[in-house]
């Protein structure tokens, strides 16, 4: 039996997990295909449209993203069942990346790198955790993981999500109906909402209103999710105070692009989330055992939700 | 009995907080003094030298910075006893600011916000906690408190300190021989020393020289811990990767000063620490009561360390 990987990150690393876990499994390491009626799982972050349908005993793929929006735009998509590498506890790297630009924006740092570009030294308000309303948007795994050490390390913390649920601590809105009452109580916005053509231009001219002013917005998720004129014409109105942006609707973000000089942007690329292989092939390896053994697979992908 | 206080923050959060604690004290808000004989007690920030020698009856000072050097260094100090405001648990804001620095810059969000000015979309490592290595000068209450944080959040831990003690997953370096090596295993620096004349300029070309290269200084102690030029030449040869600055040796930092304008020195207006009046004045009233009681007071500063 072989895997296709594309691999993200080290291929020896990766070759070693595998090893430890699957002694058996030959890995080939795309675009190195070798016979194509040999692989019967892929593990695949982005791979050009029509690849997958090319291997006729495919029997699983595995995501190595945590948005399924590449892998289902694939019109030949095949008809095999597709499991997410992330898991309920979340990931490290991105819980990590969530604290740090949400301590970032409620120290105000955006601020003050703008006036230290004016060479104004000017103390802004020091706010208590308690103080600040952090709002995530979308509680799939990473971002529940996130908002749930943002409560306990004292903020204000609510979550936006599509149905009703509970979590201790954490105020739960739900639905379009909710969006702006969830909205008009957060003054740090973190976006890591599913890829859906549902939520694409969620965060525009409208929703930018109904926040506080002076808000913050992080966007964690896709660019698909901003549509960006609205957002600089709210940064330069002063409704929304600071943006950090880790995803753009085309990247590399172009040299052209107006995000790259906005003194109240923050540009970063596409580096949220570090692509943890030693916990990521054990997740792997447990679905190509239940594959072998006839048993149910875990952390399918719904792809008629998309995630 | 009257206390004269500096207040940093709303006058009005002091009073309430003194009423509650010390309901039969009489506030008095400076500059307005009153009558001086009345004064026993003052609660000081920053005063011009020689205003608490004017005070005849005064029988303790409770400073309400972390650093002692603003007050020991008025040459008409009182001989009373001088208490400190923090305590071992060290300080929320101060404790946050480290962490939200340390990741920042474990993040390399100062090289990002380079490669942003300059239109450069190029991911850099994404580095695991336990591979970043940070260093703590000086282990005080604020220190101290900082570096369990980071430990506790996976970071590799050191501290360097005047004697050598014990602290459960921190490696601690001690005096003058052991700086070397502290240095050289720490890829991010963090300076919260105390303002002592033998620790003056201790951040210098040399000390610079024996940190890893690329590595990243964040001053939270005394502007006058650091040779600015020193820094600025360590950055430019790329000795050093990044600094952060949020205290100087003039402060307001002055317009002509280059630090303003470097790509990788992020500029802060001396905000690392709120004042937690909330906290502070209970502190205070503890050491009023045992003055009154005759007990010994608690939190004392040693004038001849210097905190």
């Amino acid at each position: 039996m072989a895997l296709l990987l594309t691999p993200l990150g080290p291929p020896p690393e990766w070759l070693r997990h595998f090893k430890a876990e699957l002694p058996d499994l030959e890995v080939r390491l795309w675009p190195e295909v070798g016979n194509r009626e040999e692989i019967e799982i892929a593990a695949v972050g982005s791979l050009p449209h029509g690849e997958l349908a090319l291997l006729p005993k495919l029997r699983m793929i595995a995501s190595l993203f945590a948005g399924q929006d590449l892998l289902l735009g694939d019109p030949r998509l095949p008809d095999v069942p597709i499991v997410r590498t992330d898991t309920a506890e979340g990931s490290q790297s991105m819980t990590e990346t969530v604290l740090l630009h949400v301590l970032r924006h409620h120290r105000f740092l955006p601020q003050y790198h703008d006036q230290q570009q004016r060479r104004a030294w000017k103390p802004l308000p020091r706010l208590r955790p308690r103080d600040t309303r952090v709002g995530i948007m979308g509680l799939g795994p990473l971002g529940l993981a996130a908002a749930r050490t943002l409560r306990d390390y004292g903020f204000d913390v609510a979550g936006w999500v599509r149905r009703p649920r509970e979590e201790p601590g954490i105020a739960i809105f739900h639905g379009p109906d909710q969006l702006a009452a969830f909205l008009a109580r957060s003054t740090i916005v973190v976006n890591l909402l599913p890829p859906t053509p549902a939520l694409r231009d969620v965060l525009n001219r409208e929703t930018f209103a109904l926040l506080p002013k002076g808000a913050s917005v992080i966007n964690l998720g896709r660019g698909t999710h901003v549509v960006d004129a609205d957002l600089i014409a709210a940064l330069d109105s002063g409704q929304l105070g600071a943006a950090t942006l880790d995803v753009f609707r085309q990247e590399p973000l172009p040299p052209e692009s107006p995000l790259w000089a906005h003194p109240r942007i923050s540009v970063m690329p596409h580096v949220a989330r570090r692509l943890e292989i030693d916990e990521i092939v054990p997740r792997i390896a447990e679905n190509v055992r239940r594959l072998d053994a006839g048993q149910p697979l875990v952390n399918l992908v719904d792809r008629g939700l998309g995630y």
